[in-house]
């Protein structure tokens, strides 16, 4: 394999597994209009549960995807957003996203 | 969920079905590059068996994702090159490859 593919394998398989998961696209794709509360997010895409929502959100948190902040209101709200790595890969999905809608 | 994201959901969940399978971003990487012998694909991912190439670029041409073409020389050639449809996901995943080679 060339020099400059082997890197590329390695990564674009990683970003893959991360992506590929379900629900995981669609989750950024709804940050990238802003903060949610987790609350609005299950709002937004109720067909995802909770218990999935939270996994998944929890796993693009490691990630380094979405940071969490939680707010010490009453009663606390807790509010996700993409950080500036999360924002630019769903900038980057944007063209696939319009690739899936024109062509599958 | 909103009007605008069911169909989302679905066309994207199936395009990470295609492109979230192992080697798939590569073959699509390495076609961009113009059309190939099958021997040249191995040839530059020698990694992957031929078993699996050819498993992979079946399911591609099923996708409608790649055309081969067989020349009739002798031996007999079979080469292999991007649709039109498989050119446009191509140069969308491109700032996913792009953002991988970054944050990953």
């Amino acid at each position: 394999m060339t020099q400059e593919l082997k890197p590329l394998l390695a990564k674009v398989e990683h970003v893959h597994h991360i992506i590929g998961k379900k629900w995981v696209n669609l989750i950024i794709h709804v940050l990238m209009e802003g903060t949610k509360r987790f609350s609005e997010l299950h709002n937004i895409i109720p067909d995802l549960s909770k218990r999935m929502l939270n996994e998944r959100l929890k796993e693009l948190e490691e990630c380094g995807l979405i940071s969490r902040e939680v707010i010490p209101d009453r009663p606390v709200r807790t509010e996700y957003s993409l950080t500036a790595k999360g924002q630019e890969l769903g900038t980057a999905l944007l063209p696939v996203e319009a690739w899936a809608m024109k062509w599958l």
